[in-house]
């Protein structure tokens, strides 16, 4: 139901991805009147659950948690729960997703705090593994090593590496840099890497996650999400000027015309599209958002990654991961989570 | 002396610095030996002030500061502290520069720790000066109130704009989003301009950056340091693509070649060299820095960046600004400055 466009998007991706995996079941969760559509596909590994409730895009998380107690959201994450669905895919209202996955999952053993990981194109043409996204706005050095943990078994799992490299982003590539919160996580992670729990890199820097230096950037979710946002907002400009130069005027849009190939080439390298679908880690069930702006090629995508995800058995590769590291994950002090 | 060329650079800047600038005057402090050809420019508004010591980019702080007494740096700092230059100008090593800066200027009353204001060209076709940029990387409440004030004054200088706009960075619009420091932040910088202190906008996101939702963007210089650098890399990374794409066979090349006066003006458009030339704010003296890669071209932008801000009266009106909100600015807890 989520998402800035909802059914009239999540349904054609949802059939579309059914075209393409050929063993998939989905259980779509919402309205019954908006996904009367599916009744006609003739398919028989789809089925409607229904909700009688949605959760807008604006509500606040107290209202999403507490008075929409069968919102589709709640729904889809109660069938993980329950063993019903492998995972579940929204669009709809992060921290509300959030705030309900983590009510009604519970987090992990040894995980203080979900991450929310997101994969972002780099120059090497793969992409790099980023989280903290935006959960987390007050982050220790334990979290960051959870952070670590979760996101080297998120890319071992759905990217076919078995050590992933580690980056911890910060200020510069020196062990002296940082505030004290980086400067203790780089310790802690040396002290896993050295425990054979990670491959630690070192540290990166913003540069670092488009260069594709690190297979997975770990961050405080304040840091993340603006960097995240900072990139999209100076790819938007940047794509804004180039249209721009090329509808200038009546030579520039034959060239155009003719650039048509390259200029299509380049859009496909740059395309987010094929990131879309973001993990929440540390829960105990598999919970993946789409961008809320997605469109159905993107939300297929996000369909995809948590289908690969589950398939991977990411979630008992994430408590593994953290099971082995549990020496070094004492609790972290209480900071106003 | 300075930046990854040194006088190959910065000499022919200077040169066409006062070509454009026919009431400037330089004083070119470094190695006598490097600097010999300023001898044969007949202008005399240019002279040499020898230093015997030249701070390498990778020189510990340390040493910069303690052992490097008759640096470039230093002495061209002393300049300023003594009243014999108006401004200092390097592309050397950010952190000596910033310490030294610090040492021998001191801050200005009622300002804790001086902060990296640079300009970011934004969609709007103008720039975003966002601040802080790396020099602290534990910021309270009061310290980011200092920094808006002292981002105010400079766009108030240099931008032609009697009320800048100001921004707080945050991972959402709202008042309830984000950290303490950053919600206590916003409750400063509200005030503030309840008392006419400043304008102040509201929170603002990553993307507000290069979109120029605000005149200036307020932040931690280690959020402001990954923002910045994590878009540096998106914007190699996507150049790079784009050059590919155009050099892929000897199609593209033909269009690239076609297409040649539109690249041009989009380059121009995202040409940061430009907005060369961060202002170090904070300090009871004008300081600026150039990137250290910079080429001629931006290097003399950064000599009209400070030139512009000497002549506008800078120092004075941080100094105005910071003494006008004094009873907003208690001092902040020491937090491992």
């Amino acid at each position: 139901m989520g998402g800035d466009h909802g059914p009239a998007v999540t349904l054609p991706a949802c059939r579309a991805f059914l075209q393409s995996h050929p063993h998939a079941h989905l259980l779509l969760v919402g309205l019954p009147d908006a996904l009367r559509e599916v009744a006609g596909w003739v398919d028989g590994r789809c089925s409607v659950v229904p909700a009688t409730e949605v959760v807008a895009m604006d509500d606040p998380v107290e209202v999403a948690l507490r008075r929409k107690k069968d919102s589709s959201m709640r729904v889809a994450i109660t069938l993980v729960r329950d063993g019903q669905a492998d995972a579940a895919v929204s669009a709809g209202n992060t921290g509300a997703l959030m705030a309900i996955a983590r009510y009604v999952l519970k987090t992990l053993d040894g995980i203080d705090r979900p991450a929310i990981a997101t994969q972002i194109p780099n120059a090497r043409g793969g992409a790099t593994t980023m989280l903290d996204l935006g959960a987390n706005v007050d982050c220790s050095a334990e979290h960051l090593l959870q952070f670590a943990l979760m996101g080297s078994a998120l890319v071992a799992a759905t990217g076919g590496r078995a050590q992933p490299s580690v980056g911890l982003l910060n200020i510069g590539e020196e062990v002296i840099k940082g505030n004290d919160v980086i400067k203790r996580a780089g310790q802690l992670l040396r002290e896993a890497a050295a425990r054979g729990d990670l491959n630690f890199h070192g540290n990166v820097e913003g540069n670092d996650i488009f260069k594709g230096t690190t297979d997975i950037v770990v961050c405080d979710g304040f840091v993340g999400n603006v960097a995240l946002k900072a990139s999209e907002g100076l790819a938007s400009m940047v794509g804004g000027f180039l249209r721009e130069e090329f509808e200038r005027n009546l030579y520039t849009r034959l060239v155009a015309l003719l650039a048509l190939p390259v200029l299509r080439a380049f859009k496909r390298r740059v395309d987010h599209r094929r990131y879309n679908g973001a993990a929440l880690l540390g829960l105990r069930g598999l919970v993946f958002k789409s961008h809320g702006s997605a469109d159905a090629l993107a939300f297929e995508h996000a369909l995809a990654r948590a289908y690969d995800a589950a398939g991977a058995q990411l979630l008992q590769r994430v408590q593994a991961g953290i099971a082995h590291a549990a020496p070094l994950l004492v609790p972290a002090p209480a900071a106003g989570d």
